[in-house]
């Protein structure tokens, strides 16, 4: 534990980490489809959206796109879905706010609890893809107790890009070491410790539904492996 | 009241018009003074330190010298200062603290109540000249609920240059007329009204200490006028 003692600032992973996006954009969708008379599969519906996020991402790492906000990707592959479920005839504001769906995503059940108890010793702060808006939109409707919204559009550089990471803890005044990545993606971990930062895996087992087999375990070597953000809470003295 | 029904968030300027600057900056310099056994008239001392802010974020906008954070410009004001105040042999570690006076200063006493009282309706951010991990670790020791840490680090341009204003708004994901800027300095409000915000004056007439003369009142058509946060949170239906 001596060297984790170094650690002041706590930087979040946000979609699947903190708040369960599948759960919150199925909900969403079957309630526009309610009120429009759809019927789809709404969970293959929400995991079509997001699989086309990491690609959509990677066409701006690599400089295909400019930046682009997510929300903007969002919208993009928004279409992309709409058109192969054959849904059509949604208007632009209806189409809009499906977009926005991604703002009103539930945090899992642990996590405020957690994320209050890990407040009164840490800076709590997203590092997430999500813009800037997005963030902010989320946090004000769950409650979500943030110290600060930094992350890929502040960096101008999407996670796995080093940039993402060195950037938020340049703006925070800090070394890489003072911070600690929590996610429950190995990639994103992984990608953290390349940078310098301590590492805290916490699982989410259901966070692409019933079938998941990715992220079950940690892949690698990371200072703190947790249950959920209580028990991660514990295992750093809050 | 028609037209302010559009404002989503708050933007608040920070220095004097949320926290107390001269204060805090001639408390943590006295307390220095009284370890090394100093004397001065440590509130010119905080005086002659905050004249030299305008002329050199000045630097900064008119590119003699490169993006400096506010954090750096502070610190080599500071060295001005001590020099003009023939203070010598102070450790890195004590001029690198007594920099760090401005990340501790305390609000006014109608500040927090007030926020809390505004949060509720509107999303609170920084836009103020002090870096994000500046405004990070005052909130954080202050208790200052913010939503967003934004401003002219993010932004990459000092206040009142356009684009400070224009930025923030943009990363919130909304028009300036939907930002309301809150500050206690007509320059600031002007500025942010040539940009399209709205604006509410809280004057503080402490700021500068008992002899203030500007900033007393207001110089141009604000939308509110508000004698402290609690008055303004009134006024705002809050």
């Amino acid at each position: 534990m001596k060297e984790l003692e170094l650690v002041r600032a706590l930087t979040f992973d946000v979609f699947g980490t903190v708040v369960d996006w599948r759960g919150g954009v199925i909900r969403e969708a079957s309630a526009l489809g309610r009120a429009k008379g759809l019927d789809a599969d709404w969970s293959k519906f929400a995991d079509l959206w997001r699989s086309l996020y990491q690609p959509a991402m990677s066409r701006v790492s690599s400089g295909e796109l400019p930046w682009t906000k997510l929300d903007d990707l969002h919208r993009m592959n928004l279409m992309q879905v709409l058109d192969k479920f054959g849904i059509a005839g949604l208007s632009e504001s209806e189409i809009e706010d499906l977009n926005h769906a991604w703002h009103r995503l539930d945090p899992w059940p642990d996590a405020i609890p957690g994320l209050n108890r890990l407040k009164r010793k840490f800076i709590l702060v997203t590092l997430s893809n999500g813009n800037v808006a997005l963030m902010v939109n989320m946090a004000k409707r769950a409650g979500l107790p943030w110290d600060a919204i930094l992350g890929a559009e502040v960096a101008g550089h999407y996670k796995p890009q080093p940039q993402a990471y060195l950037r938020t803890a340049e703006l925070l005044g800090i070394a890489p070491r003072e911070c600690m990545m929590v996610a429950a993606h190995n990639r994103d971990l992984v990608a953290a410790t390349s940078c310098g930062f301590h590492t805290a895996f916490v699982p989410r087992p259901a966070e692409h539904g019933p079938d998941q087999k990715t992220d079950l375990r940690p892949e690698a070597e990371y200072d703190v492996v947790a249950a959920d953000f209580l028990d991660l809470a514990k295992k750093l003295g809050c």
